[in-house]
């Protein structure tokens, strides 16, 4: 589950529920902090009979309001309906709600937060009491749930994915990335990865020019509006199929070109008193690809000492 | 001026270019590597008589054979012309080759690649020598130049950028960004670190999902093709009014948050046996943001101690 990131857009009020349908699978929601709210409200919306559960009960009362019904205890509310979605803590959160409660015949999606190997145990501990478990990632922020830019990453078995479509399309924009429950969030996790390291070395780019009077937001027209899209990212789209073969062709610009690039960078920043660790951790990267043979080869061997760093 | 960057396209042969036009102004181009063989037939292109020099004289032949006569010295270049566009390798280069030489009403457009305070001593020299000056950085690889797709950023007087305007078109897509001299060399340098960080936080995100064997142009689609522009891109647009006025409100997400799921990153690669020098590094700067105290403003509050170091 993707952590809600700074500077989003405020959520809007959500729309006013219609009655449930009565073909529309009833569903569970455990979890009502914003993203287990804004679960309830998308499922609600499209016509679901909603059970609700939260530790805290007091936080029912919104949702309630709304149409959701509440339950007293997490094991009432999971045999309320054949299904339900997950927006707990985290995965320790999750198996202690769990714990002692019959899971026998029902379907879990899970969407907590987590690692890989989180989602394999819980997948492998839902499994082993008789329940069929998807786990899941939310990649955008709560007020968009549900919407049409919603987009959720799920792994687990197709079969489960498939038989509860409705439900994951009900919460927004379903994509499976597979069998391997571990998958939504290892894709979810990357992600996260490299919108650290573009908000980032966004950052450092704006206190960059920022030394000159250029204001982030025209320095963001630039950057964001221009050369990311138009520059950076065909020049990766573009390289991907040669990475996959292990092929990193230097004839269009190598990694010691880069190298010398980077320390203009470093010597940019230090020249202006702003902080240059980021690209000094990048330089450090590029000189171990370097050290291992790929200086003629183009920037993505990079990926050589990521991939193994103890190689 | 930009460094080639790995993975560009291969570069299409130059097409012919048609006899100088008389109505075209005269131009010189000093530097005959990569990107000014590329300067050199953009502007043959375009109708314009182009004088060409390099150190070495026989990379001058390709170019000769397309139509631009050679000088035997960078002084008889540049009374050949009254604009000359300079691909230099470096500042260090340019000083040499323009020792002694009369620049006496003579404009040079500087390409060459450095750190803004070079550009700025460049500029002083040249005026001083009775030169205009007007320093640039090439954004696109040599044969997107003079294309449609070309952006050649530009900063000094915006009289002589007016003046050669018709040159600067050529080159494709020029931008002028202000009158200090050292604006296209810094916002470029600033472009390049942010492209370093973006690709590596890439090429980290696909170390990570290929442990599952997720292949790196499967994640590509992913990634580029779909969560940069459109849940990262919309997030750095939307906060940048804010930044700019110094305010980072944490409603929709705190640096605490955030510095949590950073965490998760460095958990998930360590969990598979990946390098995580980018994401600590990342979560170190978040860090000491955090004991600016920033905790509960949002992630972009980052830009504290990157704008600051020894605050």
């Amino acid at each position: 589950m993707t952590a809600p990131f700074a500077g989003a857009s405020a959520a809007p009020s959500p729309a006013p529920a219609p009655a449930p349908a009565a073909d529309r699978e009833p569903v569970t929601v455990l979890g009502l902090g914003p993203i287990g709210t804004a679960l309830t409200d998308a499922l609600l919306r499209a016509g679901h009979p909603v059970t609700v559960w939260n530790r805290t009960a007091a936080k029912a009362a919104d949702v309630a309001a709304r149409g959701a019904r509440t339950a007293p205890t997490a094991a009432a509310a999971l045999a309320a309906s054949p299904v339900a979605v997950v927006a707990l803590a985290d995965y320790a959160a999750l198996a202690s709600v769990l714990s002692g409660v019959d899971l026998g015949g029902r379907t879990l999606v899970n969407l907590a937060s987590g690692t890989p190997a989180e989602a394999a145990a819980a997948s492998a501990d839902a499994t082993a009491r008789g329940a069929a478990y998807l786990d899941g990632a939310i990649m955008v922020p709560p007020h968009v749930i549900g919407g049409p830019d919603s987009v959720v990453l799920y792994s687990g078995p197709g079969a489960v994915f498939d038989a509860h479509r409705e439900v994951l399309d009900a919460l927004g924009g379903p994509r499976h990335l597979g069998a391997d429950p571990g998958l939504a969030v290892l894709q979810n996790t990357a992600l996260l990865g490299l919108m650290y390291a573009t908000v980032t070395g966004f950052l450092h780019a704006a206190a960059l020019t920022g030394t000159a009077g250029v204001r982030v937001e025209e320095f963001a027209d630039l950057a964001v509006g221009w050369f990311l899209p138009s520059v950076v990212h065909p020049i990766i789209t573009a390289a991907a199929p040669d990475v996959d073969r292990g092929r990193f062709p230097g004839a269009q610009g190598t990694l010691e070109m880069n190298r010398t690039a980077l320390e203009h960078v470093i010597g940019a920043g230090d020249e202006r008193g702003i902080d240059s660790s980021l690209p000094r951790a990048l330089a450090d990267l590029a000189a171990r690809a370097a050290a291992r043979g790929h200086g003629g080869d183009n920037f993505m061997s990079v990926l050589d000492p990521l991939r193994s760093p103890e190689a």
